[in-house]
C-alpha cells in the first residue's frame, strides 16, 4: 500500500485527535531521522503507522493478539490497552502491507522501547513522548531539546518520566519498561 | 482563526502537493523550535502559512502587492513569483488574523532570507529547504543533520546551493538572497 494511501485509511479508522497525533509522530520521527541519518521514509511511515491499532477497546486488542497468535504477558494481559503495539505491527504487516522488518519492530516496542533498542526504534519511541501535540509536562522541553541532541538521553528521560508518573498514580509499571529504562541508565553513565 | 480552521482553509486553496508541503514545512518547523527551544505553536502557525499566497499566479502576485502597497524590487518585478512571501504575509495578517509580528516576518522573509534573521525567520527558512517531502538533492543530507546541530550553518548551506543553482540555470539571483549569504558566510567565519 502506497504511503498516501496508508494516511487516508489512518483518517478513516483513527479519531481526529488520534489522527493528529498520528501526523504528528510521522513528521518528527522524519526530523530525527534527519538529525541521526536514518532513512526518513521508513521513519515517516514507522512513526504513521505506530498507533494503527490504537481505535481497538482492550478486550478487543486481547481476542486480536490471540487470534494472531502473538504473545501476551501477564502485565499486558492485566493492562490489554498496551497490546495496541504488538498488534499495531500484526496489522501494518498483515494489513498495511509492510514487510520491512525495522519498521515493524519500531511499532511493536514503541510503548515499552527494549534495551539495544535499533535507530528507528528509538526515533519512534521518543517521537511519540514529544510530538508537538502532546500536552504540556514540565520535563517535555528537555527531552524535547534533548531529543535532538543525545537520544539516548531524551529516551531516559522519557522513561523516567513515565515510571514516576505510574508511581505517583500508584499504578503498576511494565517490567519492560523498567528493565528499558536500567538499560539506558547504565548506557548514558558508561558514556 | 483557530489553528485547525487555518489548516483547513490552506487544504482548500492550495494543490494537494502544496499542502503537503506546507505540512512538512509546518511539523520541521516545530521539531526546530523543540531543538533551539523556540514556542512550538508559533513554528507550527508560521510554517502552516509560509506558503498561504502560493495558489496565485505571478501578475496576481504582482496587482495583489500594489493593491496592499507592499513594497517591490526590481528584481521581484521582474520575477514576480518570489512575491507570495510578501503577499503571503498580507494575508496572514490580514485573512488569517494573525497579529504577531514575529509570525508574519518569518513569512514575509522566507524565500530569500535575510541578514541577523531572528530565531523563527531562520527556522521557517529552513525547513522550507528541508521538509521531509523535498525532493533530494546531494546536498540534502548534510543541510538536514547541519539543521539539527547549528542552524546557521544549514542556513548559509541552504543559501550557497539556491545560488549555485541559479548560477548553473545562466539565472539571476535575488540581490536579497547575496546579501544573506554574505552575512551568514561572515557569522561561521567569526564563530
Amino acid at each position: 500500500m502506497e504511503t498516501e494511501e496508508i494516511e487516508s485509511r489512518l483518517r478513516e479508522v483513527l479519531n481526529p485527535h488520534r489522527f493528529e497525533h498520528t501526523l504528528g509522530v510521522s513528521f518528527t520521527s522524519a526530523s530525527l531521522a534527519m538529525r541521526y541519518e536514518y532513512d526518513i521514509k521508513k521513519a515517516r511511515l514507522a512513526g504513521l503507522l505506530h498507533d494503527c491499532a490504537k481505535y481497538m477497546k482492550g478486550d478487543e486488542l486481547l481476542l486480536s493478539a490471540e487470534r494472531y497468535n502473538l504473545p501476551v504477558s501477564k502485565y499486558e494481559r492485566a493492562n490489554p490497552g498496551l497490546l495496541h503495539a504488538k498488534v499495531g505491527a500484526y496489522l501494518a504487516e498483515h494489513t498495511y502491507g509492510v514487510d520491512d522488518e525495522e519498521i515493524l519492530s519500531a511499532i511493536r516496542f514503541h510503548t515499552t522501547g527494549r534495551p539495544g533498542m535499533s535507530l528507528l526504534e528509538e526515533i519512534v519511541f521518543v517521537a511519540d513522548f514529544i510530538e508537538p501535540g502532546r500536552k504540556e509536562l514540565k520535563c517535555l522541553p528537555g527531552i524535547r531539546k534533548d531529543a535532538f541532541i543525545d537520544i539516548h538521553r531524551a529516551t531516559l528521560g522519557e522513561l523516567e518520566n513515565t515510571i514516576n508518573y505510574l508511581k505517583d498514580k500508584d499504578a503498576n509499571t511494565d517490567p519492560a519498561t523498567l528493565e528499558t529504562r536500567d538499560y539506558y541508565k547504565k548506557l548514558i553513565l558508561s558514556e
